[in-house]
């Protein structure tokens, strides 16, 4: 079958989740990647043009039910070539990409244990990473220079559910840096994040700042995060901090922080035994801690 | 993986939708056909007999979401061999087969630009094109002369939703005719269609005529559609009309009609570009004109 | 695609159900086993250590839906090597092994006509076969004696879902006996299965008894089933028995017994015709019956 791949991932482990004091030991999903499967292809049409398309479904390993909505992850048809890439359908915003730089040496940019994945970014309303009725336009590849710009239609014509994204980009040997933008329209929200990494080869770092501008009611985010990563031999060890703080009114109301720490042993290439930690805090706006969550979980990913 | 081939279609553009005076600019869904992902395999038992199974889903990429039900394009398994083939599963009826027929030609039978699909048909209530429990034969090929049945169980002692379904028809060369009965149970609608296709090479002409009777509350329906498609190069340009009307107690309570416009552009055998225009209006029983609604749509259809 | 195998069974069969003396005849899905399609893949890592994963969705023919949740039967990552096999996810308990060895040869272990399925087990409430947080883990082979644990954690904190389950076993030539427990906390039922099988060559048996220690208010079941199947070129026979009782506080409150039989016709390897029947009798405590259930079907399976 050459015209599509069948593609897909297992994640699953096992921890402890502690909130508000108590501990529970439970079959953990997801814990680095949301496990999938998926169908994906590209047909060269000629010139340089290309057909590319995406089906991808999310699920849970510990119960058997899959995400909604079905196809999750991702769907998508576009063409590519020299003029770029234009794809249509639901998918990841191309903000989502700049705050995916931003923790890339962050314990994995995993579910749990990255802490600005795991509870401490959005404090006042996190931005929404996938949007329907979705066209996205990348730049073709300029030196190290990269960008792109997606726009979501509205579902309907009394649906007030549309976006606006961009991001720029230079990127060269080690050196990754990225500014994203986001507006949706339904919330009232302008996301900005600027993001980097830098691969020194012993180590990697990453980190990134963030800021969501809402209503007068919702008021304003500003969250920073950072990142290593240590590869030795099969192993990765990484580390990872985040603290984000909302202000109503010019006066601070939450403000969270966390550190995430994890270790990832590669068995092959497509499979990784993983051990991590995170545990975030959450504080009301005169620093009286309000709640925290920790998790610990042991695992397995598998790609296919 | 020789016993099962992986296939599927992404279909995905964006239009204006016109409705009551309103304009939306929008992402739209399966323009040409629904976009799908499926499972089908062809077993040889010996002896000239298969065995034959298909497992068909039906998405849409602007939401991500499956239709309902969860394989609602085909859910089927059955052996063919000279004595024909039997069908069962969850599948289109026999009768479908006729009204596909009459499009055949007009605006490459697509859901948006095809005016029999897009809102002119079933003015008084339209024929269910697929049936569950439903158990299907098709006779074998002699000479240009084909036919198939139809039924459909109940799907519990006490549901009315049952369904008996024949077609007849005879191919040659250029040449398809055709006949399809269908009557329902549940609605107690009876439906007849006589549809024909003729490849002139320079162009291809499809049309049909149906007809429903209903109960004396729902009346009865006559409709009619016509279709021509010229190709040209890598391009086929296609026009089609049709026209129906809805009686109760002798008197027309509705009439419909609406045409359609489009062209595709073959980037590949697997890859089309499509711009397509309908435009179908709605009157009561004294001609006044009581809706309307405007398609217009450019998309992308690949095939995998 | 060498690292994921795509893989199903669609099975599906015309047949009646007569229940409260009132038969319907009807499409039946599902009568040996039932309709999957799925993916799974084994990674060599090494030094006999293997990565294995399993996702696998079932459905129905007759009406296209899918069964929940999405993913009803399996979805799994786990290690094996010569420490055994640890299992993560949602899958069969280890006691629905020792469940199945007992109905290996009666009516093909099948839905609608081994007796032990179709309705005479569980009579006081039947355990549950697949648990969602579970893991498991399997002895290496050691002569011919094997076994298995399983554990379930609960859900989440407030759940009361979790699972407890042990088999035991050995195997050697024709021969397969087994020992399995499960204890079900959120029923407080515990379940024993006492399961073999032997093949004789021109016939196989297998048979079994189980039962449930309930609470005070749904009481007490035992149950036993036996079984026989007859290879005769490219058919088999086959022929089964179950009779189920429930106590409560000493006395007998429900009782109910089965015959099935059946028979099947490999068309292929991966094909067969299939016809059967089975027949199941309930009554009260006193022995006056109080219901009945006889299913006839007529089908095809194929495996892909």
């Amino acid at each position: 079958q050459s015209n599509v791949t069948l593609y897909g991932r297992a994640d699953v482990g096992i921890g402890s989740v502690k909130e508000a004091g108590k501990s529970t030991s439970k079959m953990i999903d997801n814990n680095l990647t949301t496990s999938r499967w998926g169908l994906r292809g590209t047909e060269d049409l000629g010139g340089g043009l290309k057909a590319n398309f995406k089906f991808e479904q999310r699920l849970n390993l510990s119960t058997g039910d899959i995400q909604s909505p079905a196809f999750k992850g991702e769907t998508s048809l576009g063409l590519s070539g020299g003029f770029g890439a234009v794809t249509m359908g639901r998918f990841t915003t191309v903000y989502d990409d700049v705050r995916a730089l931003a923790n890339a040496n962050s314990v994995f940019d995993s579910n749990s244990f990255t802490p600005a994945s795991a509870g401490v970014y959005g404090s006042g309303g996190d931005y929404s990473s996938r949007f329907g009725s979705q066209i996205r336009y990348d730049l073709p590849a300029m030196g190290g220079f990269y960008g792109a710009i997606g726009y979501a239609f509205e579902s309907a014509a009394d649906k007030d559910d549309g976006m606006t994204a961009l991001k720029l980009g230079y990127k060269t040997g080690a050196l990754n840096v990225a500014l994203g933008l986001q507006n949706e329209k339904g919330s009232d929200n302008d996301y900005l994040a600027l993001s980097a990494s830098y691969d020194f080869g012993a180590a990697a770092l990453s980190g990134g700042y963030n800021s969501r501008k809402g209503s007068d009611a919702k008021g304003d985010d500003t969250e920073f995060t950072v990142g290593v990563n240590v590869p030795v031999g099969a192993f990765d060890f990484s580390l990872g901090y985040a603290s984000s703080k909302t202000e109503i009114g010019g006066s601070t109301s939450v403000k969270s922080s966390g550190l995430g720490l994890g270790a990832t042993y590669k068995m092959s290439k497509r499979t990784r035994a993983y051990a991590g930690l995170s545990n975030v805090d959450f504080k009301n706006g005169s620093g009286t801690k309000t709640g925290d969550k920790r998790i610990f979980a042991l695992g397995l990913r598998h790609d296919f």
